[in-house]
């Protein structure tokens, strides 16, 4: 059997330290992974403002694995946003990002176990704006059938191979009765084809009051693009923040993985940072990739050094380094 | 000193019991006002699609003071959304949502004390869809530097009005460079005048993650109008739900006050709604007209009522009536 390839786009600040410590622990556990490291820039590499060389999107294309640490954004103006141009470029067109409380990570609220599915590649991101006349924007809102289809389908199937029972779409139809018409339209068209998940449509301001009052109500949640980028981190702060969430960019034929969090640079270099949500979007790559074993082995791991509380990072109260916490983490893998 | 008019929509459902509540706790209080009843219909009343008549509008124009309760929204097509519809005709540009917590009412959170200040006349409300071509729709979001003006300058006033220290602009400019920008932009050039506040802008994504994780940091927050409905949301949920929250739509000469929980009519007519949330929209009203310690009065009462617990109405788990809770607040009223 061969090892499967994976781009590892280290990225900025403390980037590096937490890939660093994904790969020990990956390495660790003997799984067949080869890395090859690829680089996001600081600033535009040519006129287009791309921040990402063709030839690593080429990689991920080939490899078809990718996992992504946190980058810093440009100042200014002239650049593309590196997440919209992967997304399009590589038509990434579903956003993952599960969110279940962590034992040891002490939130108000305790029973959470959400799942994000975010339709990644048009909405409200479409790119498309102008001015009519001076002083009166226009920005064009994009909801296409095929889009909706493959979101919803996605989502039915994750739901499907996750025994999770309900999938419930977000939309805000009321208000944006073609657009966000067709997308709960196409939600309902495919929940046909999956009778033994329930399905459900909730208006988005509803959902988010449902989320931070009460967010067992939800179980697998499918939106469009900038619907699902706010609800993703509000799931996200419910059960600690973004340093603690696993993201995952899937196209029919390849894959993201990603922290979402930021760059820390004031914490930078100092082998202070919490490298989880880098880990645990590894993690699903990991059981994506078939590595089942592995997977649930690392997130074990995670879940008893967190809720020990022996080797936390200073992000979640405790005085531990990375380092510490890697090799708290190692010692947990049983295999 | 002549009386207040009020236009009040009673509503459906548990609209005409609650609007009642409100009437008989504001007559304990002696405050100045008469009411004039009217009508929201359940079916479009023209071929425009209108759920409330013209001579309704133009009464809260005359009267400068309107009341919302509850109402039920027609199902299929045909109509125009009725909170939609006053907004634009009477140039509702802010809706104005606080949400504190409430003594008695267990949350997650405890020190809740948020301000949302939405756009209410245009961004994703514009209304203007429609398909490109079969299964592609387009919808249009509009953002203008009037409007921005309005709702920025209306926040900051109100920041130092109320004795608020700190304005953040949501937004999304990271994505809508134009549409959003001209938002903060906007918001960036106004809190030059008021340098008492501290001014401050957070993407919408961080917004709610920060929200759902640590709400105290914020305090008056402004953005356009699709954040507005998401946010206040969220805000209601973190202090029990649109059950317990105000809300106030502002022009620059009249103002509608409102109930935004539904209508309930699986309890409907049986004394058993909570009047919580339009007497306290009726009391941002009554410190609007100036009458503060009325407003203030009231405000008191609730809270006593609500912390007592003695007669809580069966959403906040209690078995009170709409008629015990409503005397219960009158009883502590202290003027
Ligand atoms: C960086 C930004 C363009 C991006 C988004 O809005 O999608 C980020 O917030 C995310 O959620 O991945
Ligand atoms: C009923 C609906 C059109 C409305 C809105 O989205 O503005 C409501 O959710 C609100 O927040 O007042």
């Amino acid at each position: 059997q061969k090892n499967h390839k994976v781009v590892l786009f280290p990225g900025h600040g403390i980037g590096p330290e937490i890939s660093q410590a994904v790969c020990d622990i990956f390495a660790a556990t003997k799984v067949p992974i080869d890395w090859e490291h690829h680089e996001i820039y600081t600033k535009p590499i040519n006129e287009a403002g791309d921040l990402i060389k063709e030839e690593s999107l080429q990689a991920v294309i080939n490899y078809k694995w990718g996992l992504k640490g946190p980058f810093a954004t440009p100042i200014g103006k002239g650049y593309r946003s590196l997440n919209v141009t992967m997304r399009k470029k590589l038509n990434l067109f579903a956003n993952v990002r599960p969110c279940k409380s962590l034992a040891g990570v002490k939130t108000p609220y305790s029973n959470v176990d959400l799942v994000t599915i975010r339709e990644n590649t048009e909405g409200e991101y479409s790119g498309l704006e102008h001015a009519v006349v001076p002083g009166v924007v226009e920005n064009l809102k994009i909801i296409s059938q095929p889009a909706c289809e493959n979101i919803a389908r996605y989502a039915f199937e994750f739901a499907r191979k996750n025994n999770r029972k309900k999938v419930v779409a977000c939309h805000k139809a009321g208000v944006m009765k073609k657009g966000d018409g067709l997308f709960i339209n196409t939600c309902k068209k495919i929940s046909s084809e999956y009778p033994d998940i329930e399905y459900t449509e909730e208006q988005i301001d509803t959902v988010c009051m449902k989320l931070s009052k009460n967010p067992e109500v939800f179980d697998v949640m499918v939106m469009p693009n900038l619907y699902g980028d706010i609800v993703s981190d509000l799931c996200a702060g419910l059960i600690g923040g973004l340093g603690l969430t696993a993201s995952g960019n899937i196209s029919h034929t390849c894959a993201v993985y990603e922290a979402v969090h930021g760059t820390a640079p004031d914490i930078a270099g100092q082998n202070k940072a919490n490298p989880t949500a880098l880990l645990l979007s590894g993690v699903m790559m990991l059981k994506a990739m078939g590595l089942q074993k592995e997977g649930f082995a690392i997130e074990e791991a995670v879940t008893k050094t967190l809720s020990e509380g022996k080797f936390l990072t200073g992000d979640l109260g405790g005085r531990a380094t990375t380092t510490d916490y890697t090799k708290a983490v190692i010692g947990h893998i049983n295999l």
